[in-house]
């Protein structure tokens, strides 16, 4: 495969053109189908793979068990809905035991007791090398609550929830080969940051109060990275935006652990933050927002009506392109 | 991994015992959950991984499409239900190109139209060395006409569609070392047996029919053979079954291939027949059918008090235990 990951999918997309009113596919976190009059199922496949996702080097069963979960609950939580069931197709090489096994499924019922999901179905196969996880989750979501991609109106504030970067510094730290991490930096603070990593918190009860709470106008979580996510909300909604680099949310672990010239491409371009970019005309309360969650959010930027994405620093304003994380591309 | 798949998932199925009665999980062809006041959605998920379940040495890209999302249907169809939608995850390795995979999707939309199935996701990722493919398949079914493993009663007759043990011939062809294969038989007898395995047909539009014209008390697809998939029905459903030899729907094409001291063990115990295997306390007009879905329906047995299987052939009685076909096993 030489084209992007983003180019491909365009290609499915218009091979499967769907015309329907009453479902939305290919192009956003989740795809939508009909429940109730006044109710949607939101429904998201997300895989994990491994020596592309994780290697077992590194992830314990029970952590992978507990992240391929979360994975696709965040997608959820990017759409508006809550997650209600899953279902968990799994191949497993020999080297694989079934100690190993039940671990990686006591970090699936772990989370899914959190979160109060089910564990409905599955497939469970033998592979030659790898493992290979692929995971459904479905969740409900109000019919006029729905957050697609596509909403975001000039003028709209940009949030994010959480801090950025630590997840792609905390996949660095796993790899001791990486040259730009300082290994001064404590113990704890490394290991916050590679939770950050391993163990991401899909953003569910942050994004029901919000959306209950606020209009959402878009939202999608950063899977790909913070350039590459929100090129996907610009390009769905035909707009632009304005992003301020002093707004952005840098934990102090981050800070700490990373050479000053090296933060920007962790923070901007960094994958697999699984925290929820949004798009609101609303000055949301993000005091208030901390007190009932205990989740950070900050106001980054704002919705422009040029289709460009530009970055404020200092007294600079650059163009930032599309640089996130692609399978297709490592 | 040691134990078998099926000891596997009651492992699990312990793990996440769901006391729901609006969910039916782990078990069947497919989980339920709720949609309308009359219906329910029907949910599978079936993986083929390559090297376990197929090889790109004989199988083409377009077949492979076709094929994965085929197994899946067949789950629905088992279940009573119409296939809707389509969700598809793919691992896909450096060696295959973007040719191979439009090739890929082409047979995915070849099956999609036939069956009036929307694809509405997926995850695309790259692997190391194989290609994984996960479908995920969602059906809708009125909620009274759901085709439970759990509901077969002594007395029902007991049905199968088409013919068995050729898709495992096919198989068997596919690989140039087998020994039991004469070489006898002509190309097209051939081809027809490899078609057989390499290009199942779901049987939609068979159990739609008879699921709307007779009382059907339990149902499942042939995909791990006879043996075992009998099997799960009479440990589902608390009875025993007899099935007679002579009464099993064998095609003249595996007949004039296979010697004929082979032939049992394909019938029996051959798996991915994508047959359906149903219970039924009428008599069904066999003939009727075939006129109306051009498809063969056997009635090969019925279910008895007794906990065992037994296979009725000439004079002999002998206990039926299953050895199909286990991934695990492998």
């Amino acid at each position: 495969m030489k084209s992007s990951e983003s180019q491909f999918i365009k290609q499915i997309r218009q091979m499967f053109h769907n015309n329907s009113n009453t479902e939305k596919g290919i192009g956003d976190d989740c795809a939508v189908i009909p429940f109730s009059d006044k109710e949607v199922y939101l429904i998201t496949t997300d895989a994990l793979v491994e020596e592309v996702h994780f290697t077992l080097k590194t992830t314990s069963f029970k952590t992978l068990g507990r992240k391929s979960i979360a994975v696709n609950l965040s997608d959820i939580a990017a759409m508006g809905g809550n997650p209600k069931y899953i279902f968990i197709s799994i191949s497993i090489p020999k080297n694989v035991s079934e100690y190993d096994i039940i671990d990686f499924y006591d970090g699936v019922k772990e989370i899914s007791s959190e979160y109060n999901i089910s564990l409905l179905g599955g497939d469970t196969t033998s592979s030659l090398n790898h493992m290979f996880i692929s995971v459904t989750a479905i969740g409900v979501c109000k019919s006029d609550k729905i957050l697609y991609r596509s909403g975001a109106q000039p003028g709209n504030f940009i949030y994010v929830t959480g801090t950025l970067g630590d997840s792609s510094v905390g996949l660095s730290l796993l790899s001791v080969e990486h040259h730009s991490i300082s290994t001064s930096s404590d113990s704890i603070i490394r290991q916050r940051l590679i939770e950050k990593h391993l163990l991401p918190t899909p953003r569910v009860k942050e994004m029901n109060y919000l959306n209950s709470h606020y209009k959402i106008h878009s939202a999608i979580d950063i899977s790909d990275g913070l350039s590459t996510d929100l090129s996907h909300i610009i390009g769905e909604s035909n707009v632009g935006a304005e992003i301020e680099w002093n707004k952005i949310p840098i934990s102090k672990e981050l800070k700490k652990t990373i050479q000053k010239e090296n933060i920007e491409s962790h923070v901007l371009h960094g994958g697999e933050e699984y925290e929820i970019l949004f798009t609101s005309p609303d000055n949301i309360n993000v005091n208030e927002f901390y007190k009932r969650t205990n989740t950070r959010l900050s106001r980054v930027g704002k919705i422009t009506t040029s289709q460009d994405v530009y970055l404020l620093r200092d007294s600079e304003r650059k163009l930032l392109l599309p640089q996130g994380f692609d399978h297709f591309m490592k």
